[in-house]
């Protein structure tokens, strides 16, 4: 594409035009947003993950999408000032390259460039759970902080850490694993990262079930032991068992939560952040996990880091990622141009 | 005093002299250090910190000893572009203030107003351990890393934290509390914070103290349980005990330094940074605790965290407080004119 002389009314018109492009590469699909620089989405579509011959294919159907989505929009490709891209796995930030990203296949992968070249649009990349972080902080609950904590509670226990208005990195990209801090140091559960007693292995999902299935087994009459008998021992299940005041349930509940308080309350006593937002599949639990949250976090935290911090469930959902990947966008892409 | 108009050759001369003036004031004595841009000491002293009025004589103080101090030096007060001053207390770094530092008697105190006013010279606060971990970052066992945590092991254990090259303040100043991480969630000891089971407990020279005097107890043939009847008890006597083969000195050093590894890790876990560094009394037991400090850590930590981390002790003694001031006067004070 040539670039169009403008006259100067035409610059000033194309200069309130600009737009950030989103990308958040998942196992199974790619969520893209088109956004406003301040942050307003304008149009959000998905593509399936292409992951045959290591994820080669990816990053030209990311592309084509795109050029599709813009022509249809009516947007020129030069109003998309800068991209940025999401991955799950491990990101060397600085190079622009994914290290390993094992959902995708990608090994050692110089994303920035091949994807900028592609796109014909600046580009930067990170790890989609500092992203989600990265989201939050901008366009959902921690608007108004400059530092943040994001749990995201799904399978795992992902998250990021926001300091000063910055995603925290670390010297290796390695910052923001909130689901590994250890919160059981003897005795507890094998995690996915080879350590034991992570955070992940009691707050996450699959934690919460598993908790929940050594509970049932001390307490036949519960029914927590009813629902794993019926195979419907999921950790909504185990959240509905314990509202409806199953002693058994609400023992799992206290102690998974108990766990994240304590984790909670030592990050914040290192990063005094204004919110904890929590979000993922548990946060669907609501104000049934912030309450006992806030009374756990109260006894692990100092007295003025707990008056500082907010509790805020997440607002973003799956739009998080795509968000935040506006958010480098506008922080890198366009900076560094 | 009236600002001189330079010659050209003379404006030369006097932007190649100019420098930052740090400031640590503590409960007995207010050092002070006179330093190049560069980081260099030229010069340090102190003065008796006078507590008496609230502390209504402490800048005066400062003020008389640094304008004697530049002329002894044949310094003129404009070639001081900046001043940093630590305070042990609670501190507004954005309003300038001293919220509360009990030690010296000063409560809502705005030190950066009355400071820079008597010397003439911009100035910044901030907390004293912030500034220490800022000194050491700059100057000292953290030079050459961008995120380094910093542990003082003495009578309590304080800290700070150092993330992209700037302290982490968090919300309200309470940032970089690491000594108030808890490492003991169940039947801990009590804290001076009013938590129990923090890391101060287990890991400051009081801490070890304690924790040797219940193993003592426990064993009364042991050196340790000698030391305790001799009233010698002191936490360099442990690590002592400890070198000569003294078990029950032994397992109090390894329970220390546990907590102390598992404290860390979490914070790594987080903040995935380049150096650990351990400063303060306790460090002078230098690789008798740093080794098992290695072993305890990686239990704790993400294996690519623990790849990532050196332990190191701090190199700057009493002078990181200084140190730390002036690369705040450096920071702010200078680039804030």
């Amino acid at each position: 594409m040539e670039p169009v002389i403008h006259e100067e009314g035409a610059i000033i018109e194309y200069m309130q035009h600009q737009y950030l492009l989103g990308i958040d590469i998942g196992g199974t699909s790619v969520k893209l947003g088109l956004f406003t620089q301040t942050g307003q989405l304008v149009n959000k579509w998905s593509i399936p993950t292409d992951k045959s011959k290591k994820g080669a294919f990816i990053v030209r159907d990311i592309a084509a999408s795109v050029r599709e989505q813009l022509a249809a929009e009516g947007i020129k490709q030069t109003q998309c000032i800068g991209a940025g891209v999401g991955v799950p796995g491990f990101v060397d930030i600085e190079n622009g390259c994914v290290d390993f990203a094992v959902n995708i296949g990608w090994k050692d992968y110089p994303i920035v460039d091949i994807l900028s070249d592609s796109l014909g649009i600046p580009t930067a990349v990170d790890n989609d759970a500092n992203l989600a972080a990265a989201g939050e902080y901008w366009q959902g609950a921690g608007v108004g902080a400059e530092n943040i904590v994001l749990f995201t509670l799904g399978t795992g226990v992902g998250g990021g850490v926001i300091v000063k208005g910055d995603i925290v990195h670390g010297s290796s990209g390695m910052g923001g694993e909130v689901g590994h801090v250890t919160v059981i140091p003897e005795g507890g559960a094998p995690c996915n990262c080879h350590k034991t007693g992570c955070l992940e292995t009691v707050a996450s999902a699959t934690g919460i079930v598993r908790l929940a299935k050594e509970q049932a087994e001390k307490h036949k009459q519960s029914l927590l032991y009813a629902k794993k008998e019926q195979e419907t021992l999921t950790a909504k299940a185990v959240f509905e068992a314990a509202a409806s005041g199953d002693s058994a349930a609400e023992s799992v509940i206290d102690e998974s939560i108990y766990y994240l308080g304590l984790a909670a309350a030592n990050i914040a006593n290192v990063l005094n952040p204004e919110k904890i937002v929590i979000g993922g599949g548990v946060a669907q639990a609501g104000e049934q996990l912030l309450a006992p949250l806030r009374r756990h976090y109260r006894t692990f935290a100092l007295e003025n880091v707990y008056n500082d911090t907010a509790f805020t469930l997440a607002e973003l959902g799956n739009d998080a990622g795509v968000t935040g990947a506006a958010w480098l966008a506008k922080t890198y892409a366009a900076g560094k141009k």
